[in-house]
């Protein structure tokens, strides 16, 4: 059976460690999930992901998978997991926010959203039950109710209509599952007022997951927006099951929402950001191309012992990176992901030695966004 | 000290059997060398491909290096090896055929080759002393002769002035040598006339070098020409040293080449083609991208071993192809690699048993091209 269990919390705060069970394995929590967008996380093989990054769970979106290569061709070939070589636990989005972030000529209605696929044109619906099809026919550990995605900025009115189609859709999601060898999480949305967080949290408790999930941030309304949504209904959260912020964030973020007491996070920020030439370090952020670097020795991070930093100079980096070699991405995306790996690990260490406030106010006071 | 063992030999047959000793390691030959243009076998790391692909040498440009970042930094960062992280045998070219391929307004005479560099429009010399300056200052444990690689189609009198300036560049590059910790090769020239080759081969044997290696095929002369000299001068170059064949070629051209006595190869085929999609196999060459693979649960060849057939389905392959992933060049990549590695093993395997003959005839009958 999957479970969640909570190993240790913070005497003085909110924080938890954690341990999710999963039909592929155990997620020690606070973890972070790399997002694998089209079943793989780009440039990385399942093998570096696990013994370079030491990811432990991996995203895919539902989205992406449903238009290319299909569900249905996924499930034949045996699920997702077995499709991309990854036996570890896996994560499917329920694809509301890719639908309004992605398709055109999308019509919301009671029933779902009917969009027109980017890739050739064809029509096509998701609704909490084809949502649901799909992610159960995928086979990932954890499935995500479908939700729509409040958009920033939305009126109070807006939001609160959006909120209670989500909700409905929550317990749609939940009556249409047919495995029951997965997690369900339900999806907690009512943009930045606080009385619609509120009024989404208790709808969607009442409905009923094996864990719940903060949607709806890191859309623009800005970092003390989101934090204040964070820090006030982090703790808010059923507190005997799993907590994910999606879409976030930065090490900062991650620390901010740790101490609010959120489990999992997802963000595409490490593996974009690689692709792009930028570093994670213990300092802040590293932009490879500059002029600096060129004749650089050292290791990106003096105190990573990732592949990349253990056999790589910053000169090597920088060479790379101009030179739009595919090596680049790879070994930054290692880098970035061993980063935020390891901030994850380290935070679970803290929290196992009682010092959790400490360690995130060391790392805050390195760290240079 | 760098040395070639001749290990064994066809009773009824010229090809060999070797191993050639360097400062980074053994190569064991007959051996197909990767190339890594930049310092990096495109969207491989060092681990991979020694790990994964079983390669034993790679091949780097000087050309490119020399432009980008400059042998002078790699050498102050201590050299191509550390600065790529790969500890293994290494061989530089001498810039001869990229100069003559890639630059624009170049000028060949007596003293060198002046030159612009496509990056920056910037002036540059290349000549048999620099192209040993920098092909030291990268520190290769084999570098090459500055040759001027004869174009295709070329006439007698071209190929005859061509091959003689070839000759006095040999001996210049063989003066300007400073270290005594690489191996140096001469490169012969002539075109397809046996008696310009014929010509060339005597007067860069007469300079003296530590191996020598047939320029200028597969250049557009055609497969039956470049067999023709292949055949005919292959047995002829001295027997005690190692035998290269530049820039070739296909599984079919490998074997008809190790049966004429060569014992190295280079080509981008296997990892250019991976990045087009295109996967060797027993069977012939397979293009992932076609229709009928888009449900095919099997492993692209089904007699390989390697990390991509062991974990991964055509379907797979396929959707990473046609989705643009970084993932389908990398996977395409370790299994191409994988492939002309275990070609060249193969090989070692029959001369070692005595049954060469047999393998190459049993690999064509199979192999469609």
């Amino acid at each position: 059976m999957t479970e969640f269990r909570i190993i240790n919390k913070e005497a003085d705060g909110v924080a938890r460690r954690g341990r999710i069970s999963t039909p592929h394995g155990l997620i020690e929590t606070p973890c972070f999930m790399p997002v694998g967008t089209k079943a793989t996380v780009k440039g990385m093989t399942p093998k570096q992901l696990a013994e370079e990054t030491a990811s432990q769970i991996v995203l895919a979106n539902t989205y992406h998978l449903f238009l290319r290569p299909g569900h249905e061709l996924i499930k034949k070939l045996g699920g997702v997991h077995k499709f991309m070589g990854w036996d570890g636990p896996l994560l499917t989005d329920s694809g509301g926010f890719q639908v309004f972030s992605l398709s055109s000529l999308r019509r919301i209605e009671e029933g779902g959203v009917t969009f027109r696929s980017p890739l050739d044109g064809s029509r096509h619906q998701l609704s909490p039950e084809s949502s649901i099809e799909i992610q159960e026919a995928l086979g990932a550990d954890i499935i995500m109710a479908f939700d729509e995605c409040t958009p920033h900025p939305a009126t109070y009115s807006e939001a609160r209509d959006s909120l209670e189609l989500t909700a409905r859709w929550a317990q749609r999601s939940k009556a249409s599952r047919k495995r029951d060898d997965n997690l369900l999480f339900g999806i907690i949305q009512g943009s930045t007022y606080p009385e619609l967080r509120a009024s989404s949290l208790e709808k969607t408790v009442a409905v009923g997951f094996d864990g719940y999930a903060l949607g709806g941030l890191s859309v623009g309304e800005g970092q003390a927006a989101m934090y204040d949504v964070v820090e006030e209904f982090g703790p808010k959260l059923p507190e005997l099951k799993p907590r994910y912020l999606m879409g976030v964030g930065t090490p900062e973020d991650l620390l901010v929402s740790v101490a609010a007491g959120l489990d999992m996070f997802d963000c595409v920020m490490p593996t974009r950001n690689a692709r792009n030439g930028m570093y994670f370090t213990h300092q802040g952020p590293l932009t490879i191309k500059q002029a600096r670097y060129r004749e650089d020795s050292e290791p990106v991070d003096d105190v990573c012992d990732c592949y990349t930093c253990r056999n790589f100079s910053r000169a090597y980096l920088r060479h790379l990176f101009v030179s739009k070699e595919i090596l680049s991405s790879v070994l930054a995306t290692i880098h970035n992901l061993s980063f935020y790996n390891r901030l994850m690990a380290d935070i679970r260490k803290a929290l196992d030695k009682g010092r959790f406030q400490q360690f995130k106010h060391d790392f805050l006071a390195a760290y240079k966004a």
